[in-house]
């Protein structure tokens, strides 16, 4: 039956949760801990150091919460932003549509700016909108830096210019889900206000841990956001980071030593080296596609993902099959975007 | 310095996060894989089924969340209430202090009844309180069944007990964190609307899943719940389980596995012979404190703790240099309650 | 420096130790236990009834051994000849040399029948010797089921069909390291007095027990065999599995657990799909190497090995280079036969 | 049935195999590598180096066996005596019993010293077998260090002492399985000749490893040793470590990264804490068997074994009893010594 799986080892290719590296689920295989031990408010004082280097920070504050990427996003929108507040979102695929959901069930104003599927966000829209804009009702810009289901990546840089250009006070949202790790990010260079990223993803961990990191700006935002919340609030984390005991509620002690360790690699490999491999391997990848006759979702170079190669499938096939076949015959797990 | 584990196994012995057993370890000690592939799915649907019975309920439906005990509490509070809602909920230790807090922060008008540390939640004002309220204003009964802090175990069948001798319908809701799978729970005798539990108590899992169970009626008031909540939501949950896919988001697929053999192992010994284990172990415990002149802090016996000893400290000893020194001398771990 | 591995995970294509399945790693991840407690012999026992499929025996009695290929080959040879015994045994590659070292040093008498590396045993000679030698003094007749080194499969049924036309009494003993498991082997059919294989190559398991399996003949030879020997002498063996603690010495309680769970997975998937499986995969190696334009060590189809293919490398390229510029540069691992 | 473990933890203490510390499990969690890569190697001279600080010496030649005990034994005696040799070794509990065995069945010419169990080694009747072999036909003196059956460990320094005395140039080999790395031990400065451990003992590793250490004068003793032998044989270790890749044989690459671990945790504490603490423990445990009003098989202080206690069971007890209901009621195993 289906829940079989083939002989030999799975051979995991979906754009995440992705492959753990060995020495990650060596030291995340342990037993609990207390989390009240000296230990483990040691050891999370260096991860919450280290985790800014992965945001290329100084001046962020991190929160490594019990949750997924959906629980990140809601983190990042609750502790900065109050009911009916505006937010420009742009809907570029499956994962921005799923944010935007969010937003508008939290209760803000979303106003939204559609591109095609294979698209970047449409940012002369956002300058249009900013332009508009001189009372400031924008309070946050809401964008998906690597848009998972159909391989495109968006252009921060240019986001943060545009704000610039018009001089708008609005917070600057970033969900690095699928970025972070493996794609160029640069929190401080960008101001960017919140980013956040999983665990699942370019840190190659299992899913659990939510990693947002807030600016001062966005802290201050949180003083006064209306947003109810006590499991994302922000507040808890600080009030136990100055005590020096980290933990609002109980962390996942083997998850703590799996993102020490894989800190502790890709700071051996180097982050800018990491990021150069996805570059590499990103550009291969599109050249078999091409080489194979394929198209690739991505309308243009300047959008292409190098986590993320979305392959669009002739008419006349079932992408279904394919992942079906992959399956059941090679023990091969694919995904589909949509 | 004190990063420093001793020589050895760590022993551990606080209320939770407990000893994971070998064979849970194993079982997740793997890859990820593709949570959409059939593989995941099918065992979900086990998991689901088979975790109903660890509340004793069989229309009951199972929620397993990607979060903590206090996003469990979340998950409750907000699917079945809204703002302005008035619980009554008892404060008898530090857990139930917390969820009281997160109570008042969600916006719900919450009615305290105070006891004793070490005393269990007074009931009898919650008589008179069911017996005033004609108007039937109170909402929900909030009442946490093992305060883990005091080591107080709660009659919940007398809760109902009450309810039901006032024909009140307020919902029940229980946190039982420190008791689910340890302690006699039973979810659809007792009429409980809204059960929880965590990983890291009694399943002995790593931190990381909040499993919450709502009986029919609590499916009903979700309907109409105007709480804010989109992380927590179980209509995103509803819909998946009609999809056969079960996860709105990435789910941890190692603790998929944990929970897996965490359920086979308590089936395997017996859910009965499980609790039964614990009330000979609970009482072994007492036995040893009373042996050695100490004082149990819970005060009456019909309020005895199976799963938590929480032992008086003389008032010329330092409960915390006892804790430190059990950790650095035999590299033992130790809770203390306030 | 070298002792740095590349990022990611290595692949492992050296034609042994091979990868071991993630559910063999997971059965092994265990504290030591007592070997004499009740669980150990029962489960031993299942083992030692199971491991005989693998050798598709009936009559023969198996011994599992902590110890690697080259002691396992040192158990067959001491436990059935005695010093001066002559042996017939076939040099095709670095694997049949070095058993043919060990029968010299061990002091037998060793007709050696030498072929072209790439070429199978000669069985035409073997047949000569066998005619020519109506003293019986040739007391065994020594093969390697697969050259591990060139690729070479040798034909044992014909073996037997030769020893069986000239009616000789000669013991019949193959090594199987880099065959049993995964390529056709059919002990009692073929009357091979003692087959040896490696926990290491097609089992999946780590380095650490030879298994050998003795025909009801080959016991009988080792009552009477005179060659020193304590560690690899069954008698101690058949001593124990008389008691039913079955161990001599201590065994690694680890390897047990993963041997039990490899050959759970080699009964799940089907012995002779496994088998088929190889001879599927090898041809597809073949067929790939044909179409680089690279030539077969083997030189001719009814040896080629579906375990091993060993390619020659052109005269100008040094396979060494290949070798250490796919560790440097790939993380990858491959072996060179000589 | 038997087979079945009870619930939780399983709580080992036989004197051997031992308990693995977690971080040695983790380290030993690992998939099959290469063992011809550059890595291993590297790692291998490592270990190689430093396993000659758990013998204390700087002049022997360490050989990393895969072998249990019993093999080790067996590399110490072939390595070094020709058949015929005469031993002189002592009885004085199980472990001397088979090690004398192995001696008589190799075909060495032992002159075996009795002790009554609960004794050390008669020395003094060492003393006077020497003083009378002004022949020097005794060609080494076998002694256990530690004899796990009785608790009972003997003075090694006191064997070398009346080796000097009596200018006899005996080899001096010594059994250190259940003593090295937890006992007091210092092979140069007592002039050991061979001394060997398992991996399975104070190592805290699975089963699997053979360490043997060989002097200067026991290597050249090796050079014209008659016993036959090849899987134990030094001189193709030798000649391995001449060449840089270490290994005549495929080593456990699981055991190597666990010796490493196990290295790194003993220096990490400090061997001579290590030894202290096992003192500490010894006493501990010594003073316990007396407050309960047992006796130690032990008949004299200056015998006491720090590792292992081997309690009188009083006779009108079954110790059989003792250790069943111990595994049966509370997952515990004990071992019993005859």
């Amino acid at each position: 039956m289906d829940y079989f799986y083939g002989p030999g080892r799975n051979h995991l290719f979906v754009p995440g949760p992705v492959n753990i590296p060995e020495s990650v689920l060596r030291a995340m295989n342990r037993n609990n801990e207390d989390y009240r031990s000296p230990a483990i408010p040691a050891m999370t004082k260096t991860l919450l150091e280290d985790v800014k280097k992965i945001f290329k920070t100084t001046s962020g504050t991190p929160f490594i919460i019990p949750t997924t990427g959906t629980g990140a996003w809601e983190s990042a929108l609750t502790n900065t932003l109050s009911p009916g507040d505006r937010t420009v979102s742009f809907l570029i695929g499956q994962f921005s549509l799923l944010w935007i959901d969010q937003q508008k069930r939290l209760g803000f104003n979303v106003d939204v700016v559609e591109s095609d599927w294979g698209q970047g966000a449409n940012l002369d829209i956002l300058a249009s909108k900013l332009a508009e804009d001189t009372a400031h009702t924008i309070k946050a810009v809401c964008i998906v830096h690597n848009e998972t289901a159909t391989g495109v990546t968006n252009n921060l840089a240019k986001v943060r210019k545009i704000l610039d250009d018009y001089r708008h006070p609005a917070l600057f949202l970033v969900d690095g889900v699928s970025s972070i790790c493996a794609l160029d990010f640069r929190m401080d260079e960008w101001g960017v206000d919140v980013a956040l990223t999983g665990s699942q993803k370019a840190l190659s961990l299992p899913t659990g841990m939510g990693i947002v990191c807030a600016s001062p700006k966005a802290l201050v935002a949180s003083e006064t956001a209306k947003s109810v919340r006590v499991f994302f609030d922000w507040k808890d984390y600080l009030k136990f980071y100055k005590l020096g005991t980290f933990w609002p509620y109980t962390p996942s002690i083997q998850l703590l030593y799996g993102l020490r360790e894989a800190l502790d690699l890709l700071f051996e490999e180097g982050l800018d080296n990491v990021i150069a491999r996805h570059a590499r391997l990103g550009n291969a990848t599109r050249l078999a596609v091409e080489a194979w006759g394929l198209k690739n979702c991505t309308q243009k170079e300047e959008w292409f993902s190098d986590t993320v190669t979305a392959v669009l499938v002739p008419p006349y096939i079932d992408s279904a099959e394919i992942v079906r076949r992959g399956w059941k015959r090679y023990n091969l797990s694919l995904g589909f975007g949509s």
